[in-house]
């Protein structure tokens, strides 16, 4: 990057806040992928005034700007492979308003999604998107991916928690959408076209978000069958009279994998899992547990149905679903984690298929998520030193992806395309629909600086 | 039109499914505003294929073309104000699929939303956007217009429940947007683009839609206050623990006019109203009404708590609600309907507005609508002959809407821009989001033949 332009760049955030040395870029080089791409700088704006003469500079020399939230993405958005600037949009961060009376909050990008939880429960609300970084990852990258989690199969994803946003464009031009009330259909729908659009649209710079109210109680029951398909079933089943706040799922060897952190002993018979979650007040929780209870008695293709009768039992339960994950290394050392979605009565084909594939490329591969949506993280463990197990893993990869068009569903529920499926789109898009992206993409950022390299 | 293009036309849908007939123009000639222009021919396609040719057609002879479905939109949707082609869809009008276990619907745009709801029934899946016209507006024109209704504060607007569409574009190109899976971010949402798009960037030939568990039982009340400001801080304070499936309310003026259809009488001081609806399964009602009966217990500012006891009361209090529309036309032969969202705590201060304007303007204006999410319906009553009242009129709609946005509301909720509010999009569009959508109007249909006039 010339140093005019670093000297322009410092001259709009202040020279503190601009970063170009090795090792602070080293810090904005990576992401939930591992994958690495170092940039030229990382700038620190605070304000949309200053994100918004950053871009009129960047159109005016066609520099790469790749804004960044907390660099927990799983597919490479906030990676800058064409070299360029980095957006740290961190210091973004403040909540700018909860409206309580209108369940309405409105914050900065650099919001970690968490701490909005935390703000608005004191006053009875709740922001429902539970993605697993949540701790971490902030609201601009929520939005930029459409993140969801669990408690989607209740509450939806983030698109269905935007109401508008404000956006500074690649040519540096400020564009507010949406609306701050709960309806709105003024014009075309600009809010969510910038949901999921992975930064390549443009900067953003402001949420408007719908809040509900929150539940102060939960249940949560784990439940083990000796096959994928009667668990699938059931949650099909469940579903049509229920609406648990969470329905979550491991296979086989996902099981096996975390079968010493249970708090009991596995059944040996015992190959998937299912975790259901019911939330509301005191008074519903215990009516819908009642009423699942009902449900649940007359299935005796459950192995074993064990409650939670304390926060400890829970906090156990799910520690189980969250070993899964660092378990996973003990198989290999490297894991190809990839989020799909099928219909959810599908999901045993889709084991089925992980298994299958699991044998045909001799690496284990194990599928976890969320039944309630068909939504399932499949996972393709090998040792990326070992060429052979690289070249089986890409094989694996493209032949789930295969099945899971199949299967009519869709190769990306809450992660994203970024750089690790951009090659796969075209499998699922259609070449007039790759077209109109393309052409929506050249409309908002001619010059190709917003993040550039991304979903196509 | 001319005569080569009316023969190409016949070729593509057949000599009978094409009209010329003046008679049977002035049919497809007005829509729900009361308006007329009368188009040039009007088709019945009965597939995607015919569409497709009809458009490629189109795009080389530049012949506009509106897509219509039952007419009962609110704003100009579907009027050919340009002339040219109605493509009259209600043949397209197969449900082409239900998906019980996976809760979906795939259903061709002519299919009358009411007609969906009764289908999925039996297998206990419902369809929750309830516009007013369910009965014989249809799912295309639900989705063009991104149709609400009562229920939305509960369960969303027709925007939640698309999950994927085909749409034949200007071009003849027929495109597949989202997916039929709960969850899915590939590539840009072109789905959500398409909804409230009111037929100007493609018409809509397929639908894939959500359903969810359809409710068995139901609960009404009718609360009366002696003021809108108490029923309005009611509302916001009920919101934060209670969820109805619809949370009706009546202005002083709306109310009077419906006095002599209540299954009651009216007191005197009541001068504002709200209707109540929880819904659920039996049990789940009945906890509901217990604990909303305990949080109405607690509100002294209630005049008057009604609830219906068995179906027919139920059927009484509604009547009330419908009543409004008709009744209105006993103060003037003439009414301008319009749809404007506020955030639901400033109901009070939009009621406050319009009996203010009413008194400016001397004409009646009253309003009524969905008080859980801000969306109401203000009626300024005229009589066109009357050029005076006319002028007055167009003064108080434009004040109404000057309010609406220093308010924070915005100008349509459910009923569309169309032509009725095509005028005004600037005053709450800026510069730079008119420009974009212009940009992208332009993108999908460079020749300006789906559905000219309509939005800018």
């Amino acid at each position: 990057m010339d140093s005019h332009i670093i000297q322009a760049l410092k001259d709009i955030v202040g020279a503190d806040r601009l970063e170009t040395a090795a090792e602070e870029l080293q810090c904005y080089s990576y992401d939930g992928t591992g994958q690495q791409f170092v940039p030229e700088a990382v700038a620190f704006p605070e304000s949309t005034e200053q994100i918004s003469k950053i871009m009129t500079l960047a159109s005016a020399s066609a520099i790469p700007v790749v804004p960044r939230g907390a660099g927990s993405g799983m597919t490479g958005g906030s990676l800058p492979v064409a070299g360029g600037l980095i957006l740290a949009l961190g210091r973004m961060n403040r909540i700018l308003e909860i409206d309580e009376e209108n369940q309405i909050a409105i914050v900065e990008p650099g919001v970690i999604t968490g701490k909005l939880r935390e703000a608005v429960a004191p006053l009875g609300l709740f922001y429902p998107p539970d993605p697993a970084s949540l701790k971490f990852c902030t609201l601009g990258g929520n939005v930029a991916e459409c993140a969801g989690g669990p408690s989607a199969v209740k509450y939806g994803v983030t698109r269905d928690y935007v109401l508008g946003l404000e956006v500074v464009l690649a040519d540096g031009r400020i564009l507010e959408t949406g609306v701050r009330t709960r309806k709105g259909v003024v014009g075309y729908d600009l809010t969510r076209l910038f949901i999921g659009s992975e930064g390549t649209l443009g900067v953003i710079t402001k949420i408007i978000l719908r809040l509900t109210s929150r539940p102060t109680a939960s249940k949560t029951i784990l439940l083990l069958f000796a096959d994928m398909a009667p668990a699938a079933a059931l949650v099909a089943a469940m579903l049509k009279e229920h609406t648990p706040s969470t329905l979550e799922y491991l296979d086989n060897t996902a099981l096996g994998l975390v079968a010493d952190k249970l708090p009991f002993v596995l059944p040996a018979e015992a190959k998937a899992m299912l975790l259901v979650e019911l939330d509301g007040d005191g008074q519903s929780v215990a009516l819908q547990s009642s009423r699942l209870d009902d449900f649940l008695a007359g299935h005796k293709e459950i192995l074993l149905c064990k409650k939670a009768a304390n926060p400890e039992e829970v906090e156990a339960l799910w520690m189980a679903r969250r070993s899964v994950s660092p378990a996973a290394f003990n198989l290999k050392p490297d894991k190809i984690s990839e989020d799909i979605v099928v219909p959810r009565s599908k999901i045993p084909e889709l084991v089925a298929c992980a298994e299958e594939l699991s044998k045909r490329f001799k690496l284990p591969i194990f599928t976890f998520g969320h039944a309630g949506d068909g939504n399932i993280h499949v996972n393709i463990m090998l040792d990326k030193a070992n060429p052979e197990e690289v070249s089986s893993g890409a094989q694996a990869k493209e032949a789930l992806f295969r099945e899971v068009l199949d299967l009519k569903g869709t190769l990306s529920g809450e992660h994203g395309i970024g750089i690790t499926k951009a090659p796969f789109l075209g499998m699922e898009l259609s070449e007039t629909s790759l077209d109109i992206q393309q052409q929506l993409k050249k409309l908002f950022d001619p010059l190709n600086i917003m993040n550039p390299g991304k979903i196509f």
